[in-house]
């Protein structure tokens, strides 16, 4: 039997243009493979405006390690995040509320008029509570789980466990997920037949998909680096890297 | 004389750590080469969570058209806007209070303990309220400058002007800026006397710097299109775009 688990459809998270989802692999999978998640909350009562925050963040579950990408997950956060902030996570009962986006951006989609323009692209938000991890064990657990998704294998190539200092300096936030939601753009332009049926127009105005994707060139060594050449786990997160966001890049062309 | 024009230092958008800056040239040049922006602001009194959209912005200065990058500019958003926001928009006297983000990642940043790995980014943050632009000439101007943000010159090379449909169809927000800031975050990875002292640590984890920058690809025609070669201006963006983004992720790799 196939489960397929979905976040609940609020007024909030109902997308109301392109392909929406609310699959919790596909939303998962967008927030595990974007670099930088935007974090959002309001810092204080007496502010009007919310706060965003560039934070690394992934997937994943202390309690059931061996949940899948599609099953239910609390996403960690990591990032600076100040002690303010942290203050109100912890202090209040339920946690901070904050909303976390993902975008990835998969192509220029370049129509007849500008007005239908648009962007190929994967997005997902989640909304939920957020209070800093508190136990050593589960911290481990959060901070080996975004090293390896900022390099895949990395936390085993690396000097660990943390000693004392780090896990004390070290701030992890766990968003417990309330609701979440996805938005997906894929294909071609759309033009109306106003504008396909006037030769002076098309014959004119090109159209099409310029691919875009996230390209992780050749790594760098540190002027103190001792490890002659760059080690296989790392080439191969560069190339599988590229494959894969290249291969989305061109396969949202094709209307999906 | 030169003039430096800086935003306000306030409470909310004093950065702690990394390069901070406040100069308007800095922030604006991150917004307008950043593809996707995150704009958050709070859906309603009765919601706990901030909302995240994708939008498509720019900067810009419909007053004073010919102000300089580094001079006092309104953020054009475009993108999809629930028209339940767009009311709150129009009928606050201020307007929406909202939050812009912009970041462009350029390395990932490895460094022998993952307590101390990190992104190369360039991250800029706007605070301001919002409202739809009313006037069709305005409209028109800020349209004209997100399409040609997309790719360069594209306006030109497309049916405009917009018919009545389309303007009507179409909303764009302006932001009056009220404060905003900037991180950037450059150089190679910083390791401790701890870790750099030990030879069975330094001999076995690679240090270094791998470069990350948005690429795009060949652009793909459209089964509809009848233009035979990719237009010139269309060639140059995606050259100039892709050797920008590289040499700023590989300029990223030393040290400022």
């Amino acid at each position: 039997m196939v489960r397929t688990l979905e976040y609940p459809k609020k007024p909030q998270n109902t997308v109301k243009r392109y392909n929406r989802t609310y699959d919790l692999g596909a939303i998962h999978s967008i927030i595990n493979t974007t670099s930088v998640l935007h974090v959002s909350f309001a810092p204080s009562a007496d502010d009007p405006f919310p706060a965003i925050l560039p934070m690394i963040g992934v997937m994943g579950s202390y309690e059931y390690p061996s949940s899948g990408i599609d099953e239910p997950l609390d996403c960690y956060l990591h990032g600076y995040v100040s002690s303010r902030i942290m203050r109100v996570a912890r202090e209040s009962e339920k946690g901070l509320a904050l909303c976390v986006a993902a975008t990835k951006v998969d192509g220029i989609v370049l129509s007849l008029t500008p007005n239908s323009h648009s962007y190929n692209y994967r997005s997902a938000v989640l909304q939920g509570y957020a209070k800093p991890v508190e136990k050593d064990d589960e911290k481990v657990y959060a901070m080996q789980l975004i090293t390896n998704k900022v390099v895949s294998g990395r936390w085993d190539n690396t000097r660990v466990p943390p000693d004392n200092v780090e896990m004390t300096s070290t701030t992890i936030l766990k968003v417990k997920i309330e609701t979440g939601s996805g938005k997906i753009r894929q294909g071609e332009p759309h033009d109306e037949a106003k504008d396909l049926n006037r030769d002076e127009v098309t014959e004119r105005v090109w159209t099409g998909v310029v691919p875009v994707y996230e390209a992780l060139e050749a790594p760098v060594p540190n002027a103190t680096n001792k490890v002659k050449e760059v080690p296989a786990y790392l080439e191969s997160h560069v190339s599988q890297t590229n494959n894969g966001n290249r291969e989305a890049a061109l396969n949202a062309v094709k209307e999906p």
